[in-house]
């Protein structure tokens, strides 16, 4: 037996072998066969739908970006009550929340000397403005945010902070987790040192002139200083430069910003009702950034949810569990829907028995990950064997459940993720680029297929995803 | 024998076919085995060509954009003489031309109702400015140029006008000519119809929201309507808007122009003498359009007729014909210098023996084309056999020999044309990203091989490639 487990392993990874070592218990859980052919006719009509694309189009089309707190979020709040109410959703409503406003008003740059030409940038969300006229600075080039970090405190003051550091291309997106601290860390490492300004390399893997943006955050008690992205092209500008150059390379930075101290935005909710006031609670952030039109972030996961949840809908009967769709307000800027749904909601957690968010773009789902208690582990073989037929395959069982499903994750509700194929996500990610044109329909309907299979197998399958001592 | 031509044919293009068909002469021209010997060791050196990489990424890094008649092209200049010279090229110097001056100054354009959003346009060359503020006006959408040509002269009064025409992607840029009659005539039509601007989408293949530039001329006896190209991806959000909308979709269009009459730009020469005055002309265009870098654009022809003719240059003795490298200015706005370079020197334009221009990019040659006399074609085969091994084909004899070439292509100079794969060209010209991380340097060392060959060949073959009864 353990011989032939072993041998079966050769094909999964490590951490998937995890659930093939898993011995079935004697009251394995498993579907009816009713409720399999169920599965198997979702995701016949998952790979047909045409509701995702549409919601998809007329969200990019007919709003466009919308970022948190902004007007244009406004409208795509009332966007999303108008169709998840024509969809035949229940209990549709907007809980909204207060926030801080931040949005760029103006941004450029360019190689001042020795070689005068301009470099593309982009502001980081939440970047203090420069001085009018923009910062003139002599530039300090780090390969690494380590580098940067390793570095002296004394000897930086005026200067132009410059982290070079590459971002790997994962299918995982695993790549992101350093690109995210070099975007937080180096203005606030820049500060520490007394510079006038930050720059970093692109926390992207394009080779367009396309910068990113996202949200960063100064620690406290320092002097924050401005800080943006070069695309990929600009960065490698710049560094070629700086070899050329023979001496100091000095480049301006000019950013200026529009703050508010509150404004209000909101989480759009919408329900399948189920038989039972259990919850599965599934989604996507309405938001997004300013520059592109949140195509691949996130209109997919909003359009693939909201999709998938209609299939069931059409289903007929009640499902066992409502489903409860959110279209999270202000996940870029701070995960403040999420946080503000998380309290709101804090009596009746204990009755969410899954949560998960669609929020890796739009690509296919290749992998099926879990945050289950490990005694509950074998309801995962139920889900993956499902979702097989679509090329999906197991994965560990240390999933978030997605950005906004963090907080709920952290109060004990039980996650799943349907991992999406991140290869080109970072080609996109927070710059102009996230548009419709980027997004793959047949990849697109994969997606609802498979939301659709784990949503209604969520609702369906008995027994809950808590540790026993939780129950 | 016509059999065996056939049968070998059938590997071949219908054009590729005429030359299998040439019945080799008597006195067929070859070259000598020592001949053979350098042509093959000037490829082997080409391969590992490091010079035309190092003259590319000098040019942009140390000038960057240098869009004809600006002070940067002026800069390129100065960087031209000094590689020249640099490099032991002879007879090094400017010869300068006086020409009118546009640039842009700023530009944008948003969907001002139904769906207020923004939309990224870049104004085509030479297109005259808005109002100030912009002019909104209700969108007309043509499908083609086409369509617009055929659409009555009424009824477009005020209106925008926007030709949706998609460029096709071609190995050998022939979807251009389609593109540049868009660009250039639907301003015209436009204005012929009393409409109040024009927009098209890019000449270009890309999926970035990098709208492309390009000159346009407008027509004598009509009032200039102000023109700018839309990225793909924005003209199908505005495609898709006006499907969406049920009703009318007004845009505002903004743009602002600098423009003299009168500036200063000039050709850069350097020779390597020959021991005849007869000259083999070769060359790229040292402008480039204002929004990249200008490495594809025409950096890379600079970099490889420079580098290919500087590898002749070591070998040893004279080249039998004066090599005359022509670094172009102003090409992009008009073959200015190209126009100046022709009337300059119509005296010795007998002299000149071949003529070429390299100015499609930065991808592998794949082809042989020539503009030479009939009875000089056994000649191409010469070249063609000795590009061979460099995985470079037989083409047409209807090469025009390049842009900055086709003046004297029409004052009865023969020439032949080093074809690069033009497949992603279309996606970098004329865009922001034009840029030096795009140029592949294997390719480039492919075309320096190439060039050098083909150079040394025109200089040491005997006889012309002009019709005996113009000799």
């Amino acid at each position: 037996m353990k011989i032939l487990v072993t041998a079966a392993c050769a094909v999964f990874t490590s951490i998937g072998c995890a659930y093939a070592q898993a011995p079935e218990p004697a009251s394995a859980p498993a579907l009816t066969q009713e409720q399999q052919r169920t599965v198997d006719r979702l995701i016949d009509e998952g790979l047909e739908d045409d509701l995702a694309w549409e919601l998809l189009e007329s969200l990019t089309t007919e709003i466009g970006p919308r970022l948190g707190g902004s007007p244009a979020e406004a409208r795509a709040r009332d966007w999303g009550v108008a169709k998840l109410k024509a969809l035949g959703f229940k209990n549709v409503r907007i809980e909204t929340f207060e926030m801080p406003y931040w949005e760029r008003d103006e941004e450029s740059a360019r190689i001042v000397s020795p070689f005068p030409q301009e470099l593309k940038i982009s502001a980081l969300g939440n970047s203090v403005a420069t001085p009018e006229g923009g910062v003139t600075a002599e530039v300090v080039r780090f390969r690494t945010l380590l580098d940067l970090q390793d570095a002296p405190l004394e000897g930086f003051e005026g200067k132009l902070i410059f982290v070079d550091e590459v971002m790997a291309r994962t299918q995982d997106g695993s790549g992101y987790g350093w690109a995210v601290a070099k975007r937080s860390g180096a203005a606030n490492e820049a500060a520490r040192r007394g510079a006038a300004v930050a720059l970093i390399r692109s926390a992207g893997t394009s080779h367009g002139r396309t910068p990113h943006t996202g949200n960063m955050r100064y620690e406290e008690d320092i002097t924050p200083v401005p800080i943006a992205a070069l695309s990929n092209p600009d960065a490698d500008l710049l560094s070629l430069a700086m070899r050329r150059a023979g001496g100091p390379v000095n480049v301006n930075v000019n950013i200026s910003v529009n703050t508010k101290t509150v404004v209000e935005s909101g989480n759009v909710i919408g329900e399948i009702p189920g038989k039972t006031d259990e919850i599965i609670l599934i989604g996507g952030h309405l938001d997004s950034w300013d520059l592109g039109t949140g195509a691949v972030d996130d209109g997919a996961g909003v359009a693939i949810t909201t999709a998938a949840a209609k299939l069931i809908d059409e289903l007929r009967g009640k499902p066992a569990r409502t489903i409860r769709v959110i279209m999270w307000g202000a996940e870029e800027v701070g995960l403040l829907g999420a946080q503000a749904y998380a309290q709101a909601h804090a009596d009746e957690l204990h009755r969410h028995v899954l949560a998960s968010e669609s929020d890796f773009g739009a690509g296919r789902v290749w992998q099926f990950r879990t945050g289950f208690a490990e005694e509950d582990l074998p309801k995962a073989q139920v889900y993956q064997k499902a979702l097989r037929r679509l090329g999906i395959g197991p994965g560990h069982n240390m999933a978030g459940g997605g950005p906004d499903v963090t907080p709920l994750r952290r109060a004990g509700v039980p996650v799943f993720r349907l991992y999406q194929d991140g290869s080109d996500y970072f080609d996109l990610h927070h710059t102009m680029e996230d548009t419709l044109d980027k997004v793959d329909p047949a990849a697109l309907r994969q997606n609802v297929a498979a939301w659709a299979a784990a949503v209604y197998i969520a609702s369906e399958l008995e027994g809950d995803y808590r540790a026993s001592d939780a129950e």
